[in-house]
C-alpha cells in the first residue's frame, strides 16, 4: 500500500472507522468449518461476531494498535471462539494459496488510495481463496446527487487525483486523516472481473457514514473462478 | 433529435415502450391547478392518470401514432379531464417561457441518443417551466453487475459510441428499433445542474425493463433555479 498517501498504519486504533454493518447476506456464504479471512479487520467489528457464530476467522490489518484492541475485545466478548489477528499488508499476504473459503472486506477498499493497489489486493485475495471461494465486500458508492459529496469530489480532486475520492479529516483535530475512494458500479465490478472473480451477488445500498451522511453503497459477492474442490 | 440515429417518430405507436411506473413522489410536486407537461408522453401512460387526478396535463411526443392512441385512450378512460396531446419535438417546444409548473420525463431521456440532444432537451424543459418549477424524471441506470447488460454495453459500443448505451431490438421482428442510453448518477446529476436545475430529490431504484430484466434506475426531481413566483 502507498504508505506516503495513506498512513493507515499510523491512525489511532480507536479512530479506525467502521460504520458499515455486516450484511446478513454473508451468512449465506459461510458454513460450518469454513475458514474466513477478514481483510482490513480494524478493531474486529466484523471478525468478532463472525467468530462468535463458530466460524474460524482470521483478521488482518496494517494497523497494529487496532489489532491490539481487536484482540483484547475478542478475548472479553467471545472466549470460546477467538479470531486470529495477524499484522499484515493486504497487497502481500502471509498465507499460502487457497487458504480460505471466504474473504470479507467491510469498507476496506475505500481506504486504498490507488487503483493499482486495489487491483493487487483483489488479486492477492483471489490467490489466498480456494477455487470457488467467495469474496464478500461492502463499500461506498459515488454519491453525486448529494451536494456535500459532489463538492468534496470536485474540491479534493487536485489532491486525490481520482474522480470520486475525498480527503477524510480527523474529527477531533481537523487534520487530514486519509483519502477515501467512493466507487462507481462499473469500477467495482471490473475490479473483481479483472482480478479472478465472477459476480455472484450484487445489491445497491444506502449507508450512513461515520459522520452521519447518507451515501450510496454496494454489497457484492465475488466467486473465485474455478471449480470448487 | 437525431432522427437518423433514433427514428423514434417511425416506431409503431403500440411499440413505444413504457415500463417504468409513475412514482408516487411526483404527487408531492403536483397541486390543484398546476400545469403539467409530460415530455415524450408516448401512448399517455403517465399523462392519462395524472389528468384523471384533476391536473391540467399536456403531453408531447414526436410519434404521431402514439399520440393518436393516447388521445383515443384518454377520451374513453377519463372524459372529465382529458390531457392535451401535442405533436412536438422536445428539443424545440412550441410553448412560451414559463408555461408549466411541473414537467415529467418517464424513461424518456434514455431514448435520446446523443449528449447534445439531452442537454438541449433539459435546457428547453427549463425554459418552459416557471421559476421554481419542477422536473420529475425516472430513468435507467448503467447496470454493470448484470452480465446481460455488461455484454451489451461492450458489444454495442462500436455502434452506439457511448458507454452505457445499448441497441434495442424490435421484439417481434428482431430488427434494430432504437438506441437506449443508461445513465450514471454523475451524468444525470450534471445533466440537470448544467442546464438550469438544482437537485431537489434523488432515489436509487431497481426497475424492470419491458423484456423482464432487472435494471438500476433513478427517480429524480430537479428544481428550476430561481424563486417561485
Amino acid at each position: 500500500m502507498s504508505r506516503q498517501i495513506t498512513p493507515w498504519s499510523c491512525l489511532k486504533g480507536k479512530d479506525i472507522p467502521a460504520t458499515i454493518e455486516l450484511d446478513s447476506v454473508i451468512y449465506g456464504y459461510a458454513y460450518p468449518g469454513c475458514r474466513i479471512l477478514d481483510i482490513g479487520c480494524g478493531t474486529g467489528k466484523a471478525s468478532i461476531p463472525m467468530a462468535s457464530h463458530g466460524f474460524s476467522v482470521t483478521g488482518i490489518d496494517i494497523n497494529q494498535e487496532a489489532l491490539r484492541i481487536a484482540s483484547s475485545s475478542s478475548r472479553s466478548s467471545c472466549p470460546a471462539s477467538i479470531p486470529l489477528f495477524v499484522h499484515a499488508d493486504a497487497t502481500s499476504m502471509p498465507f499460502p494459496d487457497g487458504s480460505f473459503d471466504l474473504a470479507l472486506m467491510q469498507a476496506f477498499l475505500t481506504t486504498i488510495s490507488t487503483r493499482e493497489d486495489r487491483a493487487t489486493i483483489v488479486k492477492e485475495t483471489c490467490r489466498v481463496l480456494k477455487p470457488g471461494g467467495h469474496l464478500y465486500l461492502a463499500d461506498f458508492g459515488q454519491t453525486w446527487h448529494s451536494g456535500i459529496y459532489r463538492e468534496r469530489y470536485i474540491h479534493d480532486l487536485p489532491v486525490t487525483k481520482e474522480d470520486g475520492s475525498i480527503i477524510a479529516y480527523d474529527p477531533e483535530t481537523g487534520e487530514v486523516a486519509y483519502i477515501a475512494h467512493h466507487f462507481t458500479e462499473k469500477e467495482l465490478v471490473f475490479l473483481l472481473l479483472e482480478n479472478g472473480f465472477e459476480i455472484g451477488f450484487f445489491r445497491n445500498e444506502e449507508f450512513m457514514t461515520r459522520t452521519g451522511n447518507k451515501i450510496n453503497g454496494f454489497v457484492l459477492v465475488g466467486v473465485k473462478i474455478g471449480d470448487r474442490t
